[in-house]
């Protein structure tokens, strides 16, 4: 911290992604990338005359895109943002609605939300989650906060039913409630259509996750467009060319190969289960995940040191040292491949403690 | 503007980036691109094995472009900071260090940094550049504010002589002095080798003029190992995945293309040359620029008159309504044959006017 920076700023506990060490291959299972690669028409896009087009800015209004991503999902464009990833929609919402009214999450979610309420200076309330690691709705009805949920929930996977998001939607009318989905894709119900009736409604995606993007920085929400436009407003008050060129290319090449990625969810989905099962026939307990992760822990072997002991025989896993979840591990599903082989080193790992 | 906004925000005016019209092909010369495509090895660069690992995240640490660019300043990687952009940097510094003890800049210069003072409630005066568009450096000598200054400055390409902004620096030494050096390869003198002497100076460049990069969207600056790190909390604080993958890898070989882009720097001095000749030859009077624009005003001709006959011939430049400015246009020097067809234009506008 320098002698300069603003006092307001002097305590703030940035987050901290998943480590990215160099100093091996590892297999990567710990921030939840997507182990295919991005559709032959995507890779095809970006051709050496594209890359040329560089010296020109990328359109601000990314038009070409959000005309695809609205189509898609039969949409309006005006209900269509987009983002250098989807954490730039998250601190765009915290700044515009989280203050005012003060802010509500669980104790138990995406750790960014956090971040975002330290650094607005937010009153916010992380609320705890039911001893199962499920929601509680009640604990979100009338409180005319800005309210923000991930479903599926990270690093749970849990999913909240549509009709639980919808009384939470109704019950606080003159506050916006934000669903980050960013891991719906793999098994859960996006609930972006009731943005037409509900103009309080924000609903966050990313092409991170399931469209193998992670690299490309895009995410992308749908809202009234009230809502939109204010997010449009601070996105030109400080970086209206906040999306790149060739990842506004590949984006709408990546919405229009649907078919490609709905079957590398199908395959997720199919080594989450094979990965659920081998797991639970070591003995761990698993959350029920609909997302690309399993959330995991042994009751007989500490969280910290499985990790560690995972990382040390060359496989990356998320852990986290809060409390309550720290005898778990993030466990991101990767390919078949991938899962064998850490269904392999576990057995390894828990045979060796015997 | 919805009704959730944050009352903070709802009289916000968000900057006007350059328009980009899409009902014909115009010569661009409103948005300070560069005419030449990236280098050789830029291109060849993007490979369909590297747009395949778009799958996995960026390093948010950048560390391979950080060290490509420490090596080609001769500087330490602990003294740069990369981002999405160089207004990426701009909205952070002024996040920062803008609001505690208020900001200075001049009245005429990038029109950002006066939206940034709102966007963040600062306290800030746009201070009068002298009746010849100059900086008058006593009006920034030991003031204590964060102080911003473009070198050259923008739209009107004039330079600050480093002695003078050595000045500025040393008698305000409890606060930032940030010199935004996006147009300083056209004939400008950088000072970033004063971070060595200064702690509390940043300076900013960018890829997106000299390097031919716009639409990649990648900024960079230098400063003291603690400004650094305040940079990078807020940034892991905000969006720590802010670079995309490919604009990392493309960012380093850029870098190491020295000569190609400084052999382009060279060909728009020329070409400015020759458009300052051509313009004055027709009357124009013009701004002393070491820019890769240059800022005219034709005596017998309104400015904004003149943009839209341009426009209206499929020539394309940037216009500010802004009382002082508004007799004037800012032109960017692209290639010789858009110069020329330029100043084809502009004698066939004033023929027709007599």
């Amino acid at each position: 911290m320098s002698k300069f920076l603003d006092e307001r700023y002097s305590s703030l506990e940035a987050y901290v992604p998943g480590e990215q060490p160099q100093d091996k291959k590892y297999i990567k299972l710990n921030t939840n990338e997507s182990p295919f690669p991005p559709s032959p028409e995507v890779v095809e896009a970006v051709t050496g005359e594209q890359v040329e087009k560089l010296c020109l800015y990328s359109d601000p209004q990314s038009k070409m895109l959000k005309r695809a991503i609205a189509r898609e999902f039969s949409l309006e464009e005006k209900n269509v943002f987009v983002s250098n990833g989807s954490d730039e929609i998250l601190n765009f919402a915290f700044m515009l609605y989280g203050k005012q009214k003060g802010t509500l999450f669980p104790d138990i979610t995406y750790g960014f939300y956090k971040v975002f309420g330290d650094l607005y200076h937010i009153d916010y309330t992380e609320i705890p989650l039911k001893e199962d690691f499920t929601i509680d709705v009640n604990d979100y009805i009338g409180k005319d906060k800005f309210i923000v949920l991930a479903n599926p929930n990270a690093p749970t996977g849990i999913t909240l039913k549509q009709e639980d998001i919808i009384r939470i939607i109704e019950s606080n009318p003159k506050s916006i409630v934000l669903v980050d989905e960013a891991y719906v894709d793999f098994g859960g119900k996006s609930c972006y259509e009731l943005i037409k009736k509900y103009d309080n409604l924000i609903v966050c995606q990313t092409f991170s996750k399931s469209r193998s993007l992670a690299g490309a920085r895009l995410g992308f929400c749908f809202a009234n467009e009230e809502i939109i436009n204010d997010l449009e407003t601070i996105k030109y008050s400080t970086n209206p060319y906040n999306i790149n060129r060739l990842t506004q290319l590949i984006g709408e090449k990546a919405i229009e190969s649907g078919e490609y990625y709905a079957e590398n969810c199908r395959k997720i989905i199919e080594n989450r289960e094979y990965t659920e099962n081998e797991l639970k026939a070591l003995g761990f307990e698993i959350l029920p995940s609909k997302a690309n992760f399993v959330f995991a822990k042994h009751p007989r072997y500490d969280g910290e040191k499985l990790y560690l002991k995972l990382k040390e025989k060359g496989i990356l896993v998320r852990h986290f040292t809060k409390e309550r979840i720290c005898q778990y591990n993030r466990i991101t599903i990767g390919s078949k491949e991938q899962m064998t082989a850490l269904a392999d080193t576990l057995k390894t790992i828990l045979s060796e403690e015997k």
